[in-house]
């Protein structure tokens, strides 16, 4: 891994006293690309805005480590279905502004959509195995969707790394694997899932919950935990642990379980044996919501 | 366009003093972005190797605006169908050696198959419309092998700019298309086909033709002439040029045509009527050779 150097006078005039804001694709690629004549290294956070706790994670990890912080909002049509929630995400451009210059952001890209799909559009990133299970099954075009806009956004800012949350697990895996596969000139570093007191895993999306649903909601969390508790007193066959941790969502009368899986941590191979490690995956709706976490599982 | 720079002491050590040959993709990307951090620009041949005088010209194009000129060697497995040519793909490295060091080239890039896809690979890059017409009907799976090889050599390269023979009209379509929808971070400049001199345009291929195919493979450039020529004349109906071209191929009793197509010169959509300019291109069997040409038409 590379140290971010200091600033010298002929990296002069790239890094902004005050976080700006950039909304043409070009001008921040031409911007990015006078950053790369620098010694300076770009460290990037992707977002679709809203922000909370664990975005400011990102922003700060890519902090600790870059020179230029850029952060994207773009809430990306492409990786919605049909009948998702597109329309309604939920936006709030002056708490993101905050949150951002708070955690150290140099630059907000924050492109128009026509910007970035043009009407002649036509060419996508598609990672093909990996994105079939799991959120694949109940969001076929999702993955590729998230593929394309990455590619995009990183061949627009130019980043030595990119920084996603654990959260989104199987989309981190989708990343790496896509970066690896096409030689993409930049690192990927996944940081830790941020959370509640309670335990839920922070995500834009828990703004819908009604009261009722966001403590049910728990219930994720916990049979991750159980999951844990389990195969560290020594359970490593996956049907056994996958059973505790349905039932316990089951408990739940708001909860209705999309999937629950024990997996290899690269491929996302449904494992029948956890040999090492694996990871526990899960989604479950509460209404039209849909909540997504996991954690990895360890043998000790 | 930016221009060249002088090599001054802090480019030292990236140019270097004889051709040099590289095989490994992680110590090509290295060196890219070694040279990236100088104000050197880097022009790129891609190639499948056999070099002919089509090459050679766009090495000197990339020579002439570029200060490090890097070649690539790859018969691409992924653009050739199950039924086609990749094994019999005829392979000369000494001569291409001798070819590209005369041209100009400071680096070869000659990776083996299994550098470039590895036992996990699972990512391609897929563009659509412009890729189902023409080559795209009787070769389906090509382009998505083309764009997938590009958007990693690129990555693995890093060029200010790529050189493409017009020869391969749809090709230069489909990865101009591509940079743009990807926001790639270079520019892709299209030279002008080189023929022989009777007319029949340079390709690795001709060698598969026996020397009665090679006599009456001048049809297709004769039949290009004739649409130019009808258009000059002031004809601008499609079918009635595309029906001369046609009788004018089929005079040739081992020609077998796949395609005639009059089309816009950028979406490769079908026209009827010539307004200001159209790109006639035509794909011809000579037994299981398959060869490709194409004229820009204009009126006058």
């Amino acid at each position: 891994m590379r140290q971010s150097r200091k600033l010298s006078p002929r990296n002069g005039g790239v890094k902004p006293k005050e976080m700006r804001i950039i909304s043409d694709s070009s001008e921040m690629q031409t911007l990015a690309n006078r950053i790369r004549e620098t010694d300076l290294l770009i460290g990037f956070v992707p977002t679709m805005g809203y922000l909370h706790e664990g975005h400011g994670s990102l922003i700060r990890g890519a902090r600790q480590q870059s020179d230029i912080v850029v952060l994207s909002i773009f809430v990306n049509p492409t990786q919605f279905g049909p009948a998702e929630d597109l329309d309604k995400y939920p936006r709030d451009m002056e708490r993101d502004k905050e949150i951002a210059r708070e955690a150290g952001t140099d630059y907000i890209f924050y492109p128009e959509a026509r910007d970035i799909y043009t009407s002649e559009f036509q060419t996508y990133v598609n990672v093909e195995k990996i994105t079939k299970s799991h959120c694949g099954v109940s969001r076929p075009t999702h993955f590729r969707g998230v593929a394309t806009v990455c590619t995009k956004l990183f061949n627009i800012v130019l980043p030595h790394w990119a920084f996603f949350g654990q959260k989104d697990y199987q989309q981190c895996a989708v990343i790496r694997r896509m970066v690896k596969d096409l030689n993409m000139n930049l690192e990927i570093i996944v940081l830790p899932t941020v959370r509640e007191a309670d335990g839920l895993a922070m995500s834009s999306r828990n703004v819908y919950l009604t009261p009722e649903e966001r403590k049910q909601a728990t219930c994720l969390y916990e049979s991750l935990q159980l999951a844990k508790n389990m195969v560290r007193a020594g359970r490593t066959d996956a049907r056994t642990i996958l059973m505790a941790m349905r039932e316990h969502i089951k408990r739940k009368p708001l909860a209705s379980i999309d999937y629950v899986s024990i997996a290899d941590t690269d491929t996302l191979q449904e494992l029948e044996t956890i040999r090492t490690e694996a990871v526990a995956l899960l989604a479950v709706y509460f209404g039209k919501t849909r909540l997504i976490d996991n954690e990895i599982l360890r043998v000790m």
